[in-house]
C-alpha cells in the first residue's frame, strides 16, 4: 500500500499545486505563484537553513543548511578520492603579485577581490584603526588557480610525479553588490580540484570525468536534473581553454550552473611556471585542470524541489529521514508515548537505506506536536511519522510522506513501515528527480527556430517569476563571438553546448547561418 | 610471534635511540639531539606533510599531513555530534563594530589581526591597487564569538530554545611574526564550539565535558598524553572568566596547549545581548561558553611521536595502516609481483581495526623499492611489508613494524599477519601511547619545592633542545598574581592547575605562601 505512488510523479499535471489540501493555507508565505523571490527566501527562512550577516553579502548557515552541505561534502569526497585525488590545503590570502601572472584571469577576478592591506588594529584618539601596513597587499582568494600552481611548481620535477591530482575544501570570496543566500554571496564554501598532467588528452580526460562526477551527485544524490556540456567563449572561466558546466533548471525556468570543470590548458602551468622533465630528459609545461562546486548547490536544491509548504529533501542527503513527532495530550501519557517513540525509532534504524543504518530523529521539543509536525514539513525530512497513545496498542503510526504531505495520513503498523522503509525512500528519492525532469522537459523548447520567435519568446517574460514559460531553448548555434555578445540585450545566455549532440547539422537560430551543434539558451542566475 | 613486543615500551630506557640500528645513519638529518628546531622541520619535510607558503605566516598543507587532519576531524566530529551539537558556518569577515564589543577580548587579538579594507582591485599607473574602500574595516576572525554571539542573539528567545549547542569547522587568521609549521601559522584550521545555557552550572559541566572529549581525542586517538587543568588567570582566554586546557609534553621537554574550554559566564552574552525568557517569563543573560582545538594537534603529534627515521603514526588516525612495496629486480616479474601484492592487499582488507576495514596501500610508483620503504618510514605508516617474487610460493611477506624500524625484518605468511592484525595495530597504538607516557614521567619534577632550586632548575636549561631536563615541574602554587607575573623572566609559564589534585595542602613553591592546589608549570610552545 505504501508503495503505490512510488517512483512516479505525484502529479502528472505538473502544476505542483497541491492537490487534496485540506485548507488553502501553505506553510510557506508568499506562494511561488504570488512572488517567487520573496518564496525562496521563506523557505529558507522556514527551514532554518541560513539567513543574512551583519557582514556584507556574507550568510550564516545555520544547522540544517550546514547538514545538507555536509551530506554532499561527504559524497563528493567519496568519489573525490575514489578517481584518485587527495584533499590539501592552501593560503586563504594570495599575494597581487601572484594573482597579476595570468591576465585574462586578474581581468575576471579584480572587481570583486576583497583586498587585505593592514596586519593590526590600533587604539587611535580612542578608535580602533587598522595599523602595520602590508608591503604588498594580499587578496582573499577567489579562486585558488595562483597560489597553487606556485605550490605545484615546486612539487612536480619528472613525469613520475605525473598526473599530480589535488583537491581542497574552502572558503573564498569574492565581493556581492547583489547577494542572495546561496546563490550569490560575497563567501562560500566550495571545493576545487586542481590537476597537472603530462598531456593534454590525459587533462581533458580528467575535465570530463570530474564533470561526470558533478553530474552523478548532483543528479543521483540531490535529484536534480542537468545538461552537462561545454561553455561558449563568452562564458569560460578567466584563462580557461574550455570551460565545462552542468546546468540546471530551477522552477521560475531559469539556469542555474551547478558545478564546472576547466581545461586550462599550458596558460597557468606557463604563469606559474609547472614543468617537468619528460621521459627524454626534456622540460615540458603541464597541462592543468581545475573544477569546483559550491554551497549554492544547495540552492539549487531548494529552487528544484521545494514547494509551497518548504523544502522537501532527496533521502540521499536528508540529515533525517525520518522524523517521529510524539503525539502527547495529557502529562501521564508522556513517559509511555516517549518509550513508544523511541522503539519505533529503534526498529526504523535496525533497517538500512544507501548503504547505511536509516536515520531517525525523536522530536523531543517542548512545544505542541502540530507545531513540529509543521516544522519538519518546512525543513522538507522525506517521512514523518505521529505516534500517540492510541498507536501504542496497534503497534501503529500515522505516516506522511513529505513528497504527498496534502494527502491524508495513513494509519500503518511499525512492521509495514520498517519492512518497506528502504524501497520508500529509494520511491522518494526516484519521485522527486522524475519530477523535476518532467518540469524541465514541459519548459524545453525546441520549436524555436529564427531570431524573431527567440526574441519573441524572451521578450514575453516578466522577469523572475514562477513557472514563467521561460524555461531553456535548445536550439542550434552557429558558435560565433557576435552572436553570443547579441544575447546580452536580451538577458540571455548560452547555458551549454550539450555534450549529447543529435546527428546533423542546423541553421542556426540567432543567424542563420550554418550550424554543427545544438546549444541551450537561457535567463540564469 | 609477532604479539611478542606488543604494548610495551620499546626501549626501557626511554632514549629513543635506535636500537640494532644496521647503520648510524637516520633517515631524518639532522638527528634531534643535533638540532632538534631543525629536525622538527626535517621530519615534516620528510613526510610531506607541509611546507612554508610564499604568504607570511601561512603554510601548505600537503595531502599526508591534511589526511592526518581530516582523521582528527572525523574523530571529533563523531563526539561533539554524540555529545549534541550541530555543526553550522558563520563569516569569515567581522565588522570592527562587533569586535569592540568585549573589551579584554579585543585587546587580547589586536596586535594579530588582518584587516580588509577595500573590495576590489584597479589598474593605477600599470599598478594593480585596492580599491573601493570600506566604510568601515573588516577583519578575518581570530575566533568568532562576536559575530557568533550575534546570531545567538537572534536565535535565542526562550528558554525551551536552550542550550544551544554549536559546533564550527573553519580558517581563522591571527598574524604572526615567528611562524613555525603547524604550531604557529598566521592562518590555521580548528573547530570552535558555541554554546549558551540557562545557567552557569550546565555551561560549566558542557565546558568540562568538551574538554574530556579533547582528552578522549589526543589521548585515545592520537596516542598523545595530556593533563587535563584549569588556566591561571595569566593564560585565560581574553574574555573568559575560566580557561581549561589539556597540557602534552613534546621530546624536547615543552608544554604544548593542545585544546582549550572556556566558561565565558555573561561577558560574551551582556555584549552580545544574548537573552532568554526563563520559564517565569522573566528576561536573562545567558552563560555561555566556547572551546577549540587546532591543526596545531599535528605538530603535537609530531613532536611526541617522531623519531631519527622520522614520523610515527598512531594507527588509529594513520591514513594508511599498511603499505605493501613490491620488489621487481626484473621486468619479467613484474605482473606476478603486483598481484600478488593486490591479493595481499585484499586480504589484509578483509579484516577490521577500529570498526573499519584496515586501510592497505600499495606503492605502485616507478620508483626504487628501497626508496619507497623508506618514503613509508618517513611518512610513519605502522606497517610495511615488502613483497618479492620470492615470497609468492610461500605466501610470505617481509614485515616491519614502523615503532621497531632498526628490529631485522621478519618473514611471516600472510594468514599468520592476516589473523594477528588488529591486535598488531592495537598494540603498536599501545606502545607509542606508553612510550610517550614514560617520556613524560621521567621529565616531571616532583621533587622542587623552594624558588631557588625551581629557577636553577629552569634556568640550566639551554633552550630548545632535545631531552632537556626541563619538563615539567609539579608543585605546590600559591595562585597570586604577582607570582605569575614573576614568571615571565624565566620564560616559564603556570600550564596549568590539572583538575587531578592530590590530598592536602602545601607551601607555594614560588612564595612559600599556604598553597591548595598543585601546578604544572613548564617553558612552552
Amino acid at each position: 500500500m505504501l508503495l503505490r505512488t512510488q517512483g512516479k510523479p505525484r502529479s502528472q499535471t505538473l502544476k505542483r499545486k497541491t492537490p487534496m489540501a485540506k485548507s488553502n493555507k501553505t506553510a510557506i508565505t508568499p506562494t511561488r505563484d504570488q512572488d517567487y523571490a520573496e518564496w525562496y527566501q521563506q523557505v529558507i527562512r522556514g527551514a532554518e537553513m541560513a539567513e543574512s550577516s551583519p557582514v556584507r553579502g556574507c550568510m550564516v548557515i545555520r544547522p540544517w543548511g550546514y547538514a545538507l552541505w555536509e551530506n554532499v561534502q561527504k559524497a563528493m569526497d567519496k568519489r573525490f578520492k575514489e578517481t584518485g585525488h587527495e584533499n590539501a590545503y592552501f593560503p586563504l590570502l594570495i599575494p597581487l603579485r601572484f594573482i597579476e601572472k595570468e591576465a585574462a584571469h586578474v581581468e575576471g577576478f579584480a572587481k570583486e577581490m576583497a583586498v587585505v592591506t593592514h596586519h593590526r588594529l590600533e587604539m587611535q584618539d580612542g578608535k580602533l584603526t587598522p595599523a602595520g601596513p602590508l608591503e604588498e597587499p594580499m587578496v582573499i582568494r577567489p579562486t585558488s588557480e595562483t597560489i597553487i600552481g606556485e605550490a605545484f611548481s615546486g612539487w612536480i620535477r619528472s613525469y613520475r610525479d605525473l598526473p599530480l591530482k589535488i583537491n581542497q575544501w574552502a572558503n573564498v570570496m569574492r565581493w556581492e553588490m547583489r547577494p542572495r543566500l546561496w546563490l550569490r554571496t560575497s563567501e562560500f564554501l566550495w571545493q576545487e580540484g586542481h590537476t597537472a598532467h603530462a598531456d593534454e588528452n590525459e587533462a581533458r580526460e580528467e575535465v570530463l570525468t570530474m564533470l561526470e562526477v558533478y553530474r552523478e551527485i548532483v543528479e543521483e544524490h540531490m535529484a536534480i536534473p542537468v545538461i552537462p556540456g561545454a561553455k561558449s567563449e563568452g562564458e569560460r572561466f578567466p584563462g580557461a581553454v574550455d570551460t565545462f558546466t552542468i546546468e540546471a533548471m530551477m522552477q521560475d525556468g531559469k539556469a542555474l550552473q551547478s558545478g564546472t570543470s576547466h581545461y586550462l590548458g599550458q596558460n597557468f602551468s606557463t604563469a606559474a611556471n609547472i614543468r617537468f622533465q619528460n621521459e627524454e630528459g626534456d622540460w615540458e609545461f603541464c597541462h592543468t585542470t581545475s573544477w569546483g562546486s559550491s554551497t549554492r548547490l544547495i540552492g539549487g536544491l531548494i529552487m528544484t524541489h521545494a514547494d509551497d509548504d518548504g523544502l522537501r529533501l532527496p533521502p540521499r542527503i536528508a540529515p533525517d529521514h525520518v522524523v517521529i513527532v510524539p503525539i502527547i495530550r495529557e502529562d501521564s501519557q508522556h513517559d509511555t508515548v516517549m518509550a513508544y517513540a523511541e522503539d519505533v525509532a529503534a526498529k526504523l534504524r535496525a533497517q538500512s537505506f544507501d548503504d547505511a543504518p536509516v536515520k531517525v530523529r525523536v522530536d523531543t521539543r517542548k512545544i505542541q506536536s502540530q507545531e513540529k509536525r509543521w516544522d519538519w514539513v518546512r525543513k522538507g525530512v522525506p517521512i514523518i511519522l505521529e505516534v500517540g497513545p492510541r498507536d501504542i496498542e496497534e503497534g501503529k503510526a500515522a505516516f506522511s510522506r513529505r513528497d504527498q504531505i496534502r494527502e491524508k495520513k495513513q494509519f500503518l503498523t511499525i512492521a509495514e513501515i520498517a519492512g518497506e522503509i528502504e524501497e520508500l525512500l529509494w520511491g522518494i528519492q526516484s519521485t522527486l528527480f522524475e519530477e523535476a525532469k518532467a518540469w524541465r522537459a514541459a519548459r524545453t523548447r525546441e520549436d524555436i527556430t529564427d531570431l524573431k520567435a527567440f526574441e519573441d519568446h524572451f521578450n514575453a517574460l516578466k522577469g523572475n517569476t514562477f513557472n514563467a514559460d521561460g524555461g531553456f531553448v535548445k536550439a542550434w548555434w552557429c558558435e560565433s563571438s557576435e552572436s553570443e555578445a547579441s544575447l546580452k540585450e536580451l538577458g540571455v545566455s548560452v547555458r551549454c553546448i550539450p555534450l549529447d549532440q543529435p546527428e546533423g547539422e542546423g541553421k542556426c537560430v540567432l543567424t542563420g547561418a550554418p550550424a554543427h551543434r545544438m546549444a541551450i539558451f537561457a535567463k540564469s542566475y
